[in-house]
């Protein structure tokens, strides 16, 4: 790591360094912004709200009363909002902050944004000569503060190249995806939809055991030895291979038959379970294709054959 | 372990060694009987289908005709069944089964039925004398092969003392529910509808993936690092301690944000997401309930409002 530098001290010492701008300093820009203000790196910084900005100034950053004022000597631009909405409001062709990068610069955009619209910043900042390359993280605001996030590449190679020392400041893992910029975004969506998803497995688990009496303290104890235990990495390496075999696994039609007890106890218990009634209505419609010696995981071909994926 | 030994060969120098009947030779009932007939328990094996006994009789079990032949003379009763019906048909209180238990013999129920199955079992073996305990187990067989099996025991408080023992060679983790015996088959529910609850994320997720264009290499990889890393512990123990403080975190109206791009990615590629939907359906409750600011994981939140547990 580079020695802590002071606010503008060695701007004139370092012409060979780049000059770095980042805009946004919510809770996750914040703490990417700190990570390369400590790593030494000239980092000018914007937000909407100024206040956010005074520890970064006190760390070394030097504040911009505008985006375009940080954006128009800097090699590369981090931006890190909100949405959809406040990115291309920023970055609006027409706008002063577009119009304001050097040609040759990279911006790198950390938002979780659509596909769509990462794809149209990439081409818009292509016309005027400045690469594009969408780079969402997945973390919390303290894994990017210790520099341990995952970070998603996709977008101009050239500038991919230019930025990767400055994300290895911010990452631990970085990955390039092939395509235009939206695809690192879409590979993030499918991160997202994965914690969300597991997020509300466990909280109708919990919610679950204590409807029914049993403990919830065991059902958290079962959640940490589950997420340890080599039974999900199982589950997820058959459902990546598509391997429905049921050879010395647990059957759907025995897979069926506790949920339709988990699903009356429930009743019973007066605690809806909608996670399980989705469940339960794909391994019913697994049960009609005659899939019941398959392993329970097979339920994932009925999605897949839904979503009108080969069979 | 105890050394190996022969069929029937020790039976009269162990005359104070307990006699192990095992009722049931599925994937699970045979890996678990073949853990007791190894470590040397004079095991009576009984299946419907006998084929399934000849690999345990090579090893040294003996097996019987029928069920009652090896209830007969055993002091601790072990079945793994299929279901309530196969439990229900087999233990009816007028069966042969059922009348063959000695007075002051345990059984052992290893199924998964319902919570009133095992407590019907329980009154009915406790008005001959009896003990009754239910251990559903955690694990798949190649977990009950090797020992390491989590078991749920409730019931007969004296009947649990005394065949602690032997559920010590089938499991590495057992643990004490209190109540009568149907509170181990309600947690063992809990277990196994957050099983299928993951596998059913972990479904979706490589759907969405291959459905939209993103890499589903990538996302095994992330279910992976997502099991090894901190964050889901994190979140299991926000949900536990119904922490929905946004501090520091991911608040739920951006979580919101990420999902509603989440579906429209899906639905611009075709791919349905159950999950997705039903999850957005949660959030829009909450933000309604103006948790814009809470963390994204406070959706468990209106789980537990919708089943009627306390705010």
């Amino acid at each position: 790591m580079l020695p802590r530098i002071r606010a503008g001290a060695n701007r004139n010492r370092n012409r060979n360094r780049v000059t770095v701008a980042f805009l946004g300093l919510g809770h996750m820009g914040a703490a990417m912004a700190g990570r390369l203000v400590d790593a030494g790196e000239q980092l000018a910084v914007w937000n909407r709200t100024p206040a956010k900005a005074v520890p970064l100034v006190a760390r070394g950053a030097r504040e911009t009363a505008t985006p375009q004022a940080a954006i128009a000597d800097a090699d590369v631009v981090f931006s890190s909002l909100m949405d959809d909405g406040s990115v291309t409001a920023l970055f609006d062709p027409a706008g002063p902050a577009f119009t304001a990068f050097q040609p040759g610069a990279v911006h790198v955009s950390l938002t979780t944004v659509s596909p769509e619209c990462a794809d149209g910043l990439q081409a818009a900042h292509e016309r005027r000569g400045v690469a594009f390359v969408s780079g969402p993280v997945v973390g919390r605001p303290d894994t990017a503060a210790a520099g341990t996030l995952v970070q998603f590449l996709a977008g101009d190679p050239q500038g991919m190249k230019r930025i990767e020392p400055l994300c290895a400041k911010l990452a631990r893992h970085i990955v390039h995806i092939p395509g235009s910029a939206g695809a690192a975004n879409r590979q993030k969506l499918c991160v997202n939809f994965f914690v969300i998803a597991v997020i509300e497995a466990m909280a109708e688990s919990l919610t679950l055991a204590e409807r029914c009496g049993a403990s919830r303290e065991l059902v958290l104890g079962l959640f940490d030895q589950s997420f340890a235990s080599p039974a999900f990495k199982g589950y997820a390496r058959r459902l990546y291979d598509r391997d429905t075999s049921g050879d010395g696994g647990f059957s759907l039609r025995a897979g069926n038959k506790d949920l339709q007890l988990i699903l009356s106890e429930a009743r019973r218990a007066g605690c809806p379970l909608e996670l399980g009634e989705l469940i339960a209505e794909k391994m019913c419609v697994a049960l009609a294709r005659r899939m019941g010696d398959c392993d329970w995981s097979a339920i994932a071909e009925i999605s897949r054959e839904r979503a009108g994926l080969p069979a």
